[in-house]
């Protein structure tokens, strides 16, 4: 056992799920990035959260509007994903540079991604600063998924493959289950 | 793509990394409780966080000594992680009844368990009721690994075979690594 440099502590706690987030600026302009600081706070009501530092185009965007919407990352889009991670003016928007599809959102006015297998629109219920980043909290107003998404009421991973990231370039696909038999 | 009720919302933001959390009461008995509603939140200074209910020991721990160790679960203890997610009365150490072994942590009163590959040593800086959990948000005062789990300063997933949870008993070995080359 030895101590590690508390910087590298947050290493430890993954891989996580990656999702990328829209938003939407008061302006109009949609902004696209992958964030994978990321968890649900409470089942019901459903409020999720994730952290994004401060001068991120979504932090902003989201302080503007109050909206999000986190459209869940697989396989089939992790390159994709990978380009809204660039980063390019707050005038472009990202999605168009990854070639992945807007759709109408059915709440919120940022867009969902059709490629994305699954969608939670949000409104934001708290935005803070704690330590380097900016924690988001928001209520789900609706959820979608693909069809065959969801399978004895849980996330169908070995059908989905979901993307989950390490660190860096390192990702890893959450398809490998294992069932706990009571002991 | 279909409407799902939001109450399932929480379980497209899935697999998740899966810590059992290790408290002490007021009057110093041991606690420990597998959770995965976890992230980081900063990185410098080190914050994490995770998700409880309110009327669970952990919380109530966490709310009297203000301490706690994030014990990360690896494909090895996944079952003896299962024991410490009973219920059992506030005056079990679920460690036991587990047959994990206690080992003194660094910086904090609540033990590290030793089987697990690392730990993070945390001060509670805020503790809040949102939904029908309590984000409870830490400060890393001490972070240990046991040796080889860091690689090229990212977690390495495929020696330690990381425990990701589903939902339910369904759980994923976060061990199918992919690189993404920049296109």
């Amino acid at each position: 056992m030895k101590e590690i440099s508390l910087n590298l502590a947050y290493k430890l706690l993954a891989p996580r799920p990656t999702v990328i987030v829209t938003t939407i600026s008061k302006d109009g302009i949609v902004n696209a990035a992958p964030f994978s600081f990321t968890m649900p706070i409470s089942m019901d009501p459903p409020i999720v959260a994730f952290a994004s530092v401060p001068e991120h185009d979504t932090t902003k965007n989201i302080k503007e509007t109050k909206e999000f919407v986190m459209n869940l990352v697989h396989e089939d889009i992790i390159e994709m994903m990978w380009i809204t991670a660039k980063k390019f003016p707050r005038d472009v928007n990202e999605l168009e540079k990854a070639n992945l599809t807007e759709i109408k959102s059915k709440v919120v006015s940022p867009p969902k991604i059709k490629e994305s297998f699954g969608h939670l629109e949000c409104k934001a219920i708290k935005i803070e600063e704690i330590g380097d980043h900016c924690l988001i909290v928001g209520k789900v107003v609706n959820a979608t998924v693909k069809k065959n998404c969801i399978k004895d009421e849980l996330l169908n991973v070995e059908k989905i493959k979901p993307v989950l990231h390490v660190g860096g370039k390192k990702f890893v696909i959450g398809d490998h289950v294992r069932f706990i038999h009571d002991i």
